[in-house]
């Protein structure tokens, strides 16, 4: 069944409206007529299968029946913070991280990115990404779609946001190489449902001796992401599925 | 540093010949000379640092200088089973799938698969997925490539595979659904240093009644990942993820 998020609050019992994109998706790509369910997201992330009751125009007018219990999103929030990759890997972290549950995607030029963005094309660019991450929430039945936003580096992406998180990882192959194998974990166990972790990945070629020094002086926690070299756009793939794996299915998150 | 795998067994003090495909890669690619480093790995997957010591006209002669100690293989092995997918995605299931530790990749026409493997272009389908593995395997620093097989059938790769695995799981979308959130992590609890885990991934729209009746006469666990809908492509890189979260980072991996 199709989901689709608005910008609204659904409450029980008032019809929803739906107009715009949705509407032109709803209608004119997957035709349908009254009497078709879908489901819907609102702004607080509350689910619910809801009824279209009329067609119009320019709008649809749907009646919700039943709201969902039961969340898909994870007890803990994710932020994955790259540095700007090669190629087109942006479009694979940013789709499978957002069905792996990532909250957020902060991007930034890495002082060994060897892509860079054009300051005109910044808005371009995250649009593109949003509207992979809008499908990909959509497909795997998130309950939010991640945020996005870019920064010109490091330094810049830290100053304005290093402080609104509880833990700040960064996912480092020196630690790797040296057999680093339980930060990760610890950071995990640490973490109370309804906490923020912010992870820091590189791009190829990792992250810089300056970056590492901006990064200590946050404090943060370099962590190995096991034995194997991981290409920079699988690991944050890992590390989401690895967050699931200990706080959505081992019953280990006992912290809450 | 390169990283190649080699079809010899390594012993100290006995030096190697490289020849094929590797000599043309070192020597015509790579521009090696007498004095380079390389990584070795033989077929008891033993890791070696080695110098070349000489360039012939169709050979490369190299020293053994020193053994790798810590091995960068699970500490059990996984073998993924996927129905075959539509599109190019088995590309990403082997290579992500090769950097995060697979030990197999078995491929199957699944009853629902959209995609067909013509069975004179099986063999030319699978060599081009061998490179790929071994690519991925020399870049992660794998101590083994690994293998690839087609069927035409989960029952035929059941009826002959099916008994040479300790644990067979499905990843089972209607187990998620349900709410099923600890079989995997019971599994991986339950799995001793060495034993061997075959995880059966459907293509889109999942495995069908018949094939889940064919898992179950082999007493396979049906497992969700979470509650999340997950791709087909992503459903393995998120089971691999986990399992090297649980056996390489967390210490909880004690019925060693």
């Amino acid at each position: 069944m199709q989901r689709y998020f608005i910008d609204q609050v659904m409450e029980k019992d008032i019809p929803v409206q739906v107009s715009g994109a949705d509407f032109h998706h709803m209608v004119r790509v997957m035709r349908m007529k009254a009497g078709d369910q879908v489901w819907l997201v609102d702004l607080n992330e509350k689910v619910a299968q809801a009824v279209i009751q009329e067609v119009l125009e320019d709008k649809v007018i749907l009646a919700v029946s039943s709201f969902q219990e039961k969340t898909s999103e994870m007890p803990v929030e994710i932020t994955v913070a790259s540095g700007l990759p090669k190629g087109d890997k942006l479009d694979l972290v940013v789709q499978k991280g957002t069905e792996l549950g990532a909250t957020e995607f902060l991007l930034f030029q890495a002082e060994r990115s060897v892509s860079k963005w054009d300051a005109k094309k910044v808005h371009k660019k995250i649009e593109r990404l949003e509207r992979i991450a809008k499908e990909a929430a959509e497909q795997s039945h998130r309950g939010r779609i991640p945020f996005l936003r870019y920064y010109s580096s490091l330094k810049a992406l830290l100053e304005s946001e290093g402080q609104s998180y509880d833990f700040v990882v960064c996912a480092y192959e020196e630690s790797a190489k040296q057999g680093e194998c339980s930060s990760l974990a610890q950071v995990f166990q640490d973490m109370p449902s309804g906490s923020r972790l912010l992870v820091i990945f590189g791009p190829e070629g990792g992250v810089s001796g300056q970056e590492v020094a901006e990064l200590k002086g946050l404090e943060a926690i370099f962590a190995g992401l096991g034995p194997r070299i991981l290409r920079t756009e699988t690991a944050p793939l890992y590390l989401l599925s690895a967050a699931s794996f200990y706080f959505e299915l081992s019953g280990k998150s006992e912290n809450e």
